[in-house]
């Protein structure tokens, strides 16, 4: 099994994060330097059909990208702790919760990072219009996170599940735009303080922040 | 177990879609009108905590929220045909799939809609240089699955999945504002004259499709 890795975005960090919180160390790990186009070369296109990164190359030939999908992947693979649910209630409340934070906080905001950063005009054809619109988007929606978390420890219920990586990793790409979690959110700065403190939080990431 | 459906909209529609595949009819539908604001009287929203349907109240109490979280503890309780996948391997490709059928073809084709058709405008603070752009990501990302279907009967592989519902879906919600599948996307074209022979595409939809 190998992994396609690459530092600073946020859907390979998402896959990083969930290895380190199961402790996952034996899978061989491919670092690629996306600024370079290394997921953009005729033998990665073959092998995943698109230029995305983390890709998951199977021992049997499958190929999977797709962050969610490789992270529910490994949770058969190394089942504990459980990060995806145990019975079918518990897996769609879990599910419900990933699909709440990353569709309403983690793609809005790292639309908004990608739209407007300076840096990342080079991988994208920037549309200001539709970055200011996400940005908005996704910050407006950490109000629902915040109703949860008054009620939960964390997104999906009383432990730390691939909900929590979602919306902790798409809320921290936002510090690329100088984006955080507002005060008036008890709640979600609780739980963003939690999360950042994780040892899981430093996996794989850069010993000083790239500064915005 | 009790559904809560809206007809028109594209998520409940993937939801019926799902359980026509199967042939579930045992489930109690409570039909809910969205023009008139039946998903945000506050009894609805102490259920679910967002104005969201689809959405499944469990005889235990759960409640789901999120068409494919939905969808997937339908599938623990009604197994065959099978729609998710049934090894971790093949469960990742079909994950994949749908992500990539949902992430770069039916929610863009459904912000290109909400974000510019008139008759939703009560729904939404529209911004059209977000639907603008949307629509054209949508239809732009046609050729991926366009690549994936000259190799493949289906989105993920030899048989019909989930990941086709998504597709089909959101690429029909693209109606609304007159899109269809281009015809030098031959493969696609192929798949959606198929998806749309299936009884399932009628489940729930009116008679008569709505004027554009």
């Amino acid at each position: 099994m190998k992994l396609y890795d690459t530092p600073l975005a946020p859907n390979p960090r998402r896959v990083r994060w969930f290895m380190a919180e199961k402790g996952i160390d034996d899978i061989e790990v491919v670092t690629l330097n996306i600024m370079k186009g290394e997921h953009k070369t005729s033998d990665y296109l073959a092998k995943f059909g698109l230029a995305n990164v983390p890709a998951l190359e199977l021992d049997d030939g499958t190929m999977i990208t797709e962050s969610v999908a490789i992270c529910r992947y490994l949770e058969s693979r190394y089942p504990e702790p459980n990060l995806f649910g145990r019975t079918p209630e518990e897996i769609a409340v879990i599910e419900m919760w990933t699909r709440r934070a990353e569709m309403l906080v983690a793609t809005p905001l790292m639309l908004g990072v990608r739209h407007t950063h300076p840096a990342l005009a080079a991988l994208e054809q920037q549309n200001p219009a539709v970055g200011e619109y996400n940005r908005e988007t996704g910050m407006k929606a950490l109000k629902v996170l915040d109703r949860q978390l008054g009620e939960h420890e964390w997104l999906a219920g009383d432990r730390l599940t691939i909900a929590d990586i979602l919306g902790f990793v798409g809320l921290d790409f936002g510090r690329l735009i100088k984006l955080a979690p507002p005060p008036e959110l008890e709640n979600v700065c609780r739980w963003h303080k939690a999360m950042a403190a994780r040892p899981a939080a430093r996996a794989g990431m850069p010993a000083v922040a790239p500064a915005a």
